[in-house]
């Protein structure tokens, strides 16, 4: 029953609710405006919260930073990561990998498109715990690629003279290149674009693939 | 002689001597931290000036961001442009504007290394002249590069098939990736992969070039 339930547990799962909600509009403020645009202030302002409730759950600016960075690789994980998973490993999973991506980039999920494409220009010259954990988070995306690559190599999908992490670099590039066009041009059109890319880049590569025209 | 030159067009000379000095801190500043991180008394510390005489030579901090934006736009032209128009049309200077790119970012001509990168992703969901002036001049690059793809294909150097758009797409996010990935992770070695995608990619839509590898 309801009423039973210990306070200090309702405590905690009031916590936990609002610190969520505090993390959903910090997301979506850092996609659009940077990190740096995330305060205290303004998230106080925006949630009709005061600074203090919302200084409780952070401590420093830098921690709001590193919660919001934590809070966005969940929200990558669940729209990208998990529905690739879904599909067999090998060059299924690659293209799999790199379609949710575009989607999640073409539906907004986040307002400023990718948010880690966002958070990374933002933070790759300020040193610190805040761009440690944004290059940590993207290297294991890239790696994440890479591994798919070799994977699909060792089920001789793909040629075995194609250095995985060239490949990666690449198809990589395409997917940060739509981003950066639909956000930048408002261009439907480069989600198109990057498929026909991807979908070329890999048939080249394949064992049974045709020579890219 | 020095001493007949009419003080008005002493006033004007030192005039744009400084605005030259103020901006040159500027881009730099902007390059690394953004233009919201711009401001009239940022400028003021770093040059040792006053704030009112910042001021008399922007009005805003809109127009500081423009101008900015425009000095930047110069650098580049010098750094990148203009190098490249020594080489002959079509495939030599395509690879010529691409090379010389990639050094401009290579050399850290600016300290966040692609000014126009940092801006756009800086820019892109903030509506208004800042981000037009950015999409406008990135837009130009964007659209040179594919018209050196189509005078290649005039020369019949490369095939008549290849959509210029696509393949103008897929170089510029290698660049666009070498820069990402050298200012996210001080990844030296993208420029080389980035140059090796730029080298495979032209060679396999080349006329009389190999199939890809």
């Amino acid at each position: 029953m309801a009423a039973a339930k210990p306070i200090v547990l309702y405590q905690t799962e009031q916590s936990a609710r609002t610190r969520r909600e505090i993390l959903a509009v910090a997301v979506d403020i850092a996609s659009a405006e940077g990190l740096e645009g995330l305060s205290i202030g303004r998230l106080a302002a925006e949630l009709k919260m005061s600074k203090t409730g919302i200084f409780a759950h952070f401590g420093s600016k830098q921690q709001l930073q590193l919660a919001t960075i934590e809070a966005a690789k969940e929200i990558f994980f669940r729209q990208v990561v998990e529905p690739s998973l879904d599909s067999p490993r090998g060059i299924a999973r690659l293209n799999a990998m790199l379609n949710h991506w575009l989607g999640y980039v073409e539906r907004i999920v986040f307002r400023g498109g990718c948010f880690f494409a966002a958070a990374s220009a933002e933070f790759d010259s300020r040193p610190g715990a805040v761009r440690d954990l944004i290059a940590e988070l993207t290297k294991q995306w890239l790696l994440a690629i890479r591994e798919e690559v070799r994977f699909a190599q060792k089920q001789k999908r793909i040629r075995g003279s194609i250095d995985p992490g060239q490949l990666a670099f690449e198809l990589h590039a395409y997917v940060q290149e739509a981003n950066w066009a639909f956000k930048l041009f408002d261009d439907q059109s480069a989600f198109t674009t990057a498929r026909s890319a991807i979908a070329a880049r890999i048939a080249s590569v394949g064992l049974s693939g045709t020579p890219r025209k």
